[in-house]
């Protein structure tokens, strides 16, 4: 499994940000072919002092090939477009690869 | 669910830091009290350029509590002790809470 991952800094007006992502963004987001899951994040803090990052947002596919497809496509190039209107001096987007992903048992 | 996330900066020896990480840290990490589940994901680029990330880890906890007692527990002090050590100039911590885990079914 392979993910887009999209890692937002704290927008100066976060109600504007959160409206723009939750109506707009995620929705054009969700439309991308090959999409398996999306897990959104608050960053509510750090473990020392205050974060810089306000969102991460991870979008699964089954693996690079149909990531890239997933980003080459009609659906993803609207939603990169809207992407860089709202958000493009906040966003770092990074394409990561699961190398584990395990269940601890008996807590 | 809450998550404990680890960004990690491209290290100047990823042969060294992926060995301390594989057989030191993350057993670590694993040993923190409440950890449900540990995700970890190596980082191979970016949609444009080249990523300054090299690997992110996420360990899930019920709730913000639980991450907090793990955080105060011996163990996630030892964990967070090693961090320092071995890639404190590389990582960024967040803590987040898990505000949307969709599976996209059907394609």
């Amino acid at each position: 499994m392979v993910k887009l991952i999209a890692l937002y800094k704290q927008p100066e007006d976060p109600k504007a940000f959160d409206e723009h992502y939750e109506n707009i963004h995620a929705p054009l987001a969700k439309k991308m072919p090959g999409l398996k899951r999306m897990e959104v994040t608050k960053i509510y803090g750090a473990p020392m002092g205050e974060s810089p990052y306000y969102l991460l947002a991870e979008m699964y596919f089954e693996n690079k090939e149909a990531l890239n497809q997933a980003m080459q496509s009609e659906e993803g190039k609207a939603a990169a477009k809207d992407l860089m209107g709202f958000a493009g001096k906040l966003v770092t987007m990074m394409l990561g690869e699961v190398t584990e992903s395990e269940v601890i048992e008996g807590r």
